[in-house]
């Protein structure tokens, strides 16, 4: 009996941050941006001729397309737009690895890709970071599938620079090379410059981190006609219309303000950089950061602890369990207001311990 | 050489229907609602704090489950919201059809099925409909790994009661039986009644075409504890947040007027029954709608050929190269006025051949 249930999907699935069931908390467990999006973001949805939503999106998103060509200099063509970045890279996995061949991703990185290569039944290989948590070259010098480089990666925050990039890309001619750059807007290198260069170069970047846009769910790969065909195909044998025209509208309003995306992104580096500070004369121990977020280890103090102990005073970082990482919090950069609050707190958890 | 381009997915996609490069016509080829959303969906929009869009939504869409939960007056836990029913009925194919064994659905249904199986790599056979293009529940009689009925069926407009619809549950107790009510508001019988008997059914609907809101992208799934378990597994290894906050405070609103759901409903009933009378006068044979679409074939003209005549009257209808139904038209209920145009253009056609 109930033969049906042996048929269900068995996945473990990627767990995202916490979300206490309470309003009245510092949220720097998810790297939200804190500041809200483009006024002309605000104006365009309050403004929305919601009538028109009985007819279907554009299924390409394509004014979304022309405009964020046109902030790359690219073409439309070699952009793709998708429901958020999550959605864009499943698609990139799917569409682009299908060798057969193990596909590589660091050990310590974004902890989706081992997800959706499970549930796309794609082998993989997870080279280790070295242990100041940088990615090494020369374990993407090997056969594979497919190459996944999250840069600046997550959760370490370290951004490395086009030279990097252009070794991996270098020895892997046969292979898509996706560079995930959700976080490259503060302080990052982006790998764009060498698209011309490498027609297997994937670029996905996000409007849910520099953009403010996370509620929105708008990501894009911008890469040459061959993958973006391959997306579209695999975009369209999946689900036609991944944006809504609420969010296609939204998305280009963004991208008309480029002054108040600089001035948001110029805050986050500021705050960012004076946390960074306060926190290494409190005994933390944390690389350079090229994201919205820190990734630190206190000389002395269990990160889980401190975790524990900040919750308590109604601020939520990020805590992996992840062996290699297990002492590590990822905190991410909220507005000063709630970063003094934050450093208010781990001066009183230094204080009593 | 570009040894990377083998890789690439080979996948035919789904085609939807012709989108016109110009503004000014009929669309009577995509099945969507001639009318506005709620005006309570509207104000949600105009008046929605996009300051708040820096933030994720919520991953489960949970207000927007409780608000369906309340309507079909079943528990929140026995909902599962997507971004429109293609990404719900595609994670259902994931999560529910894992057996190996054959997934059965109509030769003539929506056409999206096939695509997923082909890009799910989940096998499928079509027993053909009958001459009368009705499914006959004995083919629905044999060993499978799931089944998908749409009903009411597309593009056939034919829909079905009950009584099939447990014929066909009660044939399959060791499979997953999918009941695709994209259609259902304009006439058809749910299954939803079914669903304290059958653990193994689960219903899709969608907010595209009743409640006008194919821009918007929303769709659902309800079904019992494990089926929507599976669901969630598998959307939180694609995708975590499918549905962004404005689709969710816009969804909430739609179900909050029932009053404007079954007026715009019985309005596109009354105009369907007049068009299905106006074509029947005019030697079209079409069985009776329980959809806001008709599905009709006329006795001497070829369907290609009126498609065409129309579009040159810029109305566009949907037509199909398919075996069986190459000699039909696929007619949206568009308002009165524009039935009345393609009324008009229909007998310019037949008065000039």
């Amino acid at each position: 009996m109930n033969l049906w249930k042996e048929n269900l999907i068995k996945i473990t699935p990627y767990t995202a941050g916490e979300q206490p069931d309470k309003t009245d908390f510092i949220k720097l467990n998810a790297n939200e941006n804190p500041y809200p999006p483009a006024p002309g973001v605000i104006k365009t949805i309050t403004s929305f001729k919601a009538g028109s939503l009985n007819k279907y999106p554009d299924a390409n998103a394509v004014p979304l397309l022309r405009a964020i060509a046109d902030r790359f200099g690219v073409s439309a063509e070699n952009v793709f737009a998708g429901n958020g970045s999550d959605d864009v890279l499943a698609l990139c996995f799917r569409a682009f690895f299908n060798s057969g061949k193990p596909v590589l991703f660091p050990d310590i990185t974004y902890s989706f890709y081992p997800v959706w290569c499970n549930m796309l039944g794609i082998s993989f290989e997870t080279p280790h970071l070295n242990d100041s948590f940088n990615i090494d070259p020369e374990n993407y010098k090997r056969e594979n599938g497919g190459v996944v480089i999250c840069n600046p990666n997550a959760p370490t925050s370290i951004g490395r620079g086009l030279d990097f990039m252009r070794e991996i890309l270098e020895a892997n001619p046969n292979s898509v090379v996706i560079s995930d750059e959700a976080y490259v807007d503060f302080g990052g290198v982006s790998a764009l410059p060498l698209l011309k260069e490498f027609p297997n170069l994937a670029v996905v970047q996000t409007f849910s981190k520099s953009r403010s846009m996370a509620g929105m769910r708008i990501g894009y790969c911008i890469a040459g006609d061959e993958l973006i065909s391959a997306l579209r195909a695999a975009k369209d044998s999946y689900n036609s219309y991944p944006l809504d025209s609420v969010a296609i509208a939204a998305g280009c309003a963004s991208l008309s303000d480029e002054e108040y995306f600089k001035q948001t992104v110029a805050k986050i580096i500021a705050t960012r950089d004076r946390l960074t500070n306060a926190l290494r004369e409190r005994g933390f121990i944390l690389p350079d950061s090229s994201t919205n977020f820190l990734f630190a280890q206190h000389e002395k103090f269990a990160a889980r602890d401190i975790c524990e102990y900040l919750k308590t005073r109604d601020i939520y970082v990020r805590y992996f369990s992840t062996p290699r990482i297990d002492n590590r919090l990822r905190i991410t950069i909220g507005t000063d207001e709630e970063i003094d609050k934050l450093i208010g707190a781990v001066d009183e958890y230094i204080g009593s311990h």
